[in-house]
């Protein structure tokens, strides 16, 4: 890299007494003269994030569209391509970019498999096509061409030399019928487009310019894009109540998870749990050693990050699980928290991983004046953070080869971003099918800069943002281009840590509505139950975001079968997410104007364009609201001179629109919200069979 | 560059079973662990144009504010700077970060000589500050800080190794006197602002992180950013109506424009005009050989672009006539025109620089079907390339012997970029005050390569720019941040190719607001005289943007002293602007509503804020127009609780104003504009000498 520091910048400064290797343009070879001669100029090249510091990011079946500025001095014709390979594949495979306005040009590529692709561009004089296009002119203006046949036919001679076979024979055949006395014929011949496709791959690409950076994507499998999570905690899954929890007993839990339409079911850490100083009910420091305590005080002399937590059962019942809840369509996705509890067998094996005071003891985790004495944080600038980097490695593999594909992470904002760079590299060069979920709920730069550096979704703010205002603002930024390319938001109106004021306030209407909202702002989300669907509500004390009686600290009881549960609607919000490919991707978000800020409407669309939803909520749970929606019928490709029909999928009710304004009425004591499908063209007489 | 291909990609697809030296973040040096260590992530450095690529540009005695994205993992404090060197001197200076807000910084340091700066940032973590934060919590909460104050004086001792002289002795005296059992004392010393002065010169830089591009700054002499020009055609200086005008003749000629308050002259090439197809008066193909041609068409056997016109003098003459123009503060500049007529010496001489026909003819210009046979292109893709380039920099050398600082270069868009980018590098290392403006009325994205790659000015698309909307959105393009930073407009109202329809048909009113609009839109500006001040405006023919018996066919006589000519006018204007470092600099334009869309508002300030002046001009020739101007009072940091005073610097009119809100009316059979000078504070009887 150090090559790399004046990237660029040596012209300005440099010597020369003749055009030399010293200073030289950019998009240039090794070859000295040729990067001077090179004319076609590749810049603004797009997608790329940070200028090709870090890959975009696609599932399996995407489209990459690829746009440049191309161009030349003077006046000569230009022609270029995309190219774009699989990191298996050695050959490029190239695509034609097309001239959208203004010297931008357009391809794009789908990735049809798992891994890193590469990207760049490749662009260059056509002086074949100048020729025509200056042919023409004269021809037009009926000037006598004989010398401009002669220029073409010494440019197809030539390029019939840089091919070979039949298209040479071809190009020899048509540069000696130009000695031909018919002039028409002649002309037809070499203005026409059969000569100009023959041409084109024999263009002199020698002084062509290639953008100077490879650009990466990173295509995940398709439920990197897609899903929908839910947490629970293992231990509270008994079915005797009080009693501590088994994968056994998840067994009989997967059905209950999976009929509701859940794709991933997350579980909090799954360790021994350390007693040293462990935490008791609702986060009371003086924890009885009867108490269950914190998932997340990992480590006993029993073992750490890779040992499994002897209540909840053995390394067999967790593979059998993870079977299990494949065949219910479920994947099971394991919490990695990188920190100890002071019992962890790491404290004791590698005291150098950890911070030690000057007592000889070792720090325990702080923010002052805060302690948390049943952890304790590793220690990243260890001397020994080689040895520390590779053994966590070790225990990702681990779980990898128990048959966990999916992560989610504790808190990455507090260990290196090199460490993850690292980690996440090193795992997905070997699984490519490993997804990481970064749960950094810390100031957004960081946030942005876990998700670059690799993480394939990452949690958002999405739970504290409530107003229609707040919500438009946070969502446009998050799918400004910028920003999409690298960074998939996983939506949680709530998690064992978030308990938001306005879920304690709210009831059902509340919950309702932040559950469609999660369910329909992303493509992937997730909650944190049974808590959610039976709307529990109550905070450890007034002004805390805590749950009282928090599963972090206590097993607690489900009475799953209550009457009230949102289950129902969840399985109706979750099949509709599943039928319509609109709610699959986070690249069509797009907010329509509702003349009342209590209603919240946004449309989404599938790749292909043909799936078309059309969201309103009303976000008050008080009171019913209505207001007029004014839709952009231009982006959601809805004629604008006849009737639509839009279906409620919730309710499978029926409505006739017409034009850009329509009126919606929505009742918080019933359903807080629409979610219509558009259909395009309403049957008509014309439709009948028997019209003509 | 070959190496660079992949930079900073290298990690996704970087295989390796310990963190190596293959893949590493960048940011890093040379040791092989460092770089995975460095914890401090330097994003969004700004200005930065295109990644680096292309310096930034600054005149003598500008700010370069530099703001960069600094964070690391975790809730460690901060520090960093920016470090600057002219390209002179080997160390750099340090300016420290300050943190904005969001994990935004800034620093800014002024650049004091012509040339090249370099600029890029460096952060750390300061483990003692954050140990500092977090002991006054610690106080604050009564905590007990023993084990802390130990660890405090560890940090203390250790900056104590790293620093020498008096700094190692006061800190280690310092931590020696924590041994006190006065706890407060001790306190009072840790926590204060002494000893984190002394201890930040010897935190441990370590592993801090250098931002991994050095960035460039060209700065220039002061006339690059400030100045205005005056194109004429000297042939057409004789006092004698008829004759050929001479260097002689100009001399004569000078105080009439530096009476004007121009600073710069600019001639039309001033090289022999070839015969071969010479055009005759109004662009005559047919033209006589008594004709005396276009200055463009350079070249006969007398010589080529080195050589001078033998009608207008002697190279003695040019020289003299540099000199004198210099004694009434005018610059001379020349066209860069590199093309020839046929009967250059080059055609002769270095056939090979020229497109050869089959039949053995050199390619005369075109644009198909219209051909330009008194003019023939250089051939850039010629195989003598370099011998080429080589000689064209030796006509530019040739005249910088001669003592011309600023070339106007026609066309430049008709040549390769590599060509410019190497030129204007290569002249700057020897001579940085020279100047070069960039004729290129082309596509937006050429316009703009060509200032990236070195031209230090631009002529722009102002003289079709009419209408309010139209400006504003032109000049908020041009002054936005991404652009400003290399591309400084120069604004004509007309040139010898350009009458705009405005001008043909507008009339006084409309020269007047045309002018105004130049002379206050941008810092540099220019018009083609005495065409110009003499309100030229019959064109060649109708719906024809050239001048009917144009200059640059034929020799014109110019009646100076016309009593309507725009003369007083203009040296007002270009007084006001040498009087008010407002008009000095492009980058504080702004504009303001006015509820009228024939008036046009905008403000300007000095670099310190100081001097503010408010335009409001007239955009029709035909009515008084009135309005209301909304004023951005907090941008201008005007109180808005008391009245302030607006001076109109054309008029010596006195207007006092108060609140956002103020009236305007103007009518164009006068003066079509006010320029306004604010004034914030209006004495009152506070200021009164015996108020108190």
């Amino acid at each position: 890299m150090g090559k790399s520091k004046k990237t660029g910048n040596s012209r300005v400064g440099a010597s020369s007494v003749k055009p030399s290797t010293n200073a030289r343009p950019s998009g240039e070879g090794n070859d000295s003269d040729v990067g001077w001669r090179r004319r076609v100029v590749i810049e603004g090249v797009r997608p790329e994030v940070d200028g090709g510091r870090f890959p975009i990011k696609r599932v399996v079946g995407q489209l990459v569209v690829v746009e440049a500025d191309v161009f030349a001095d003077g006046h000569d014709e230009i022609a270029g391509v995309i190219r774009y390979r699989h990191e298996r594949k050695h050959d490029w495979t190239d695509m034609a970019l097309i001239h959208v306005e203004n010297d931008h040009w357009r391809a794009s590529f789908e990735v049809q498999e798992q891994g890193i692709y590469y990207y760049t561009v490749t662009a260059w004089i056509d002086h074949f096509r100048s020729w025509q296009r200056d042919m023409r002119k004269r021809v037009a203006a009926e000037q006598d061409v004989t010398m401009d046949l002669q220029i073409g036919r010494e440019l197809i001679k030539a390029a019939a030399i840089r091919a070979d076979g039949k298209d040479a024979e071809r190009l020899n055949a048509i540069a000696a019928a130009m000695d031909d006395e018919d002039r028409e014929r002649t002309l037809k011949t070499v203005l026409g487009q059969t000569l100009t496709d023959l041409m084109s791959p024999h263009v002199d690409r020698q002084l062509s310019t290639t953008y100077d950076k490879e650009l990466i994507v990173v295509v995940d499998r398709v439920r990197a894009g897609f899903g929908a999570w839910y947490e629970a905690f293992p231990r509270s899954f008994a079915t005797e109540p009080g009693r501590h929890g088994t994968f056994r007993n998840c067994e009989t839990r997967l059905s209950y998870i999976a009929e509701m339409g859940f794709d991933v079911l997350y579980l909090p850490p799954i360790h021994p749990i350390g007693r040293t100083f462990r935490k008791g009910k609702n986060n009371n420091p003086e924890g009885k050693l009867d108490s269950v305590g914190s998932p997340w005080a990992i480590g006993t002399s029993e073992g750490g990050h890779t040992a499994i937590h002897p209540d909840l059962g053995t390394p067999e019942d967790f593979r059998r699980l993870i079977r299990k809840a494949h065949e219910q369509g479920l994947e099971i996705a394991l919490d990695l928290a990188f920190q100890c509890s002071p019992d962890h067998p790491y404290v004791k094996q590698h005291p150098e991983w950890f911070v030690q005071r000057p007592d000889g003891t070792i720090q325990y985790a702080e923010n002052p004046p805060k302690k948390y004495q049943d952890i304790y944080p590793l220690n990243f600038e260890s001397d020994q953070w080689t040895a520390l980097w590779l053994e966590l490695k070790e225990v990702v593999v681990h779980w990898i080869d128990q048959g966990v594909r999916i992560f989610r992470v504790d808190n990455p904002h507090t260990k290196p971003f090199a460490f993850w760079e690292w980690l996440i590299a090193e795992v997905k060069r070997e699984h490519p099918d490993v997804l990481f979920l970064s749960e950094a709920f810390t100031r957004p730069k960081v946030m942005y800069r876990l998700a670059k550096l690799g993480f394939t979704q990452s949690y958002t703010y999405f739970a504290w943002r409530q107003t229609k205002s707040e919500l438009i603002e946070y969502f446009t930024e998050l799918t400004k281009p910028d920003v999409r390319e690298f960074f998939r938001p996983n939506l949680w109106p709530n998690t064992p840590d978030i308990l938001t004021e306005q879920l304690q306030h709210g009831g059902r209407a509340t919950f309702l509505s932040r559950f469609i909202l999660a369910a329909t702002l992303g493509a992937n989300y997730g909650i944190y139950g049974p808590a959610f669907e039976l709307m529990e509500s109550r905070p450890q004390k007034p002004g805390s975001e805590e749950y009282l009686d928090s599963e972090k600290y206590e097993i607690r009881t489900w009475e799953l079968d209550r009457p009230d549960s949102l289950r129902q609607l969840i399985c109706l919000v979750n099949r509709i997410r599943h039928e319509n490919p609109a709610f699959q991707n986070d690249l069509s978000l797009m907010f329509h104007h509702v003349d009342n800020d209590e209603l919240i409407a946004y449309s989404r669309h599938s790749t292909n364009g043909e799936n078309v939803v059309l969201m309103v909520v009303n976000l008050s749970p008080h009171y019913v609201h209505s207001g007029w929606v004014q839709l952009d019928l231009d982006a959601l490709r809805i004629p604008t001179d006849k009737p639509f029909q839009v279906v409620d999928l919730l309710t499978e009710a029926y409505y006739t629109w017409e034009g850009p304004r329509n009126y919606v009425q929505l009742d918080p004591s019933s359903v807080p919200a629409h979610m219509f499908l558009i259909r395009r063209n309403i049957r008509t007489e014309h439709e009948f069979d028997y019209f003509m």
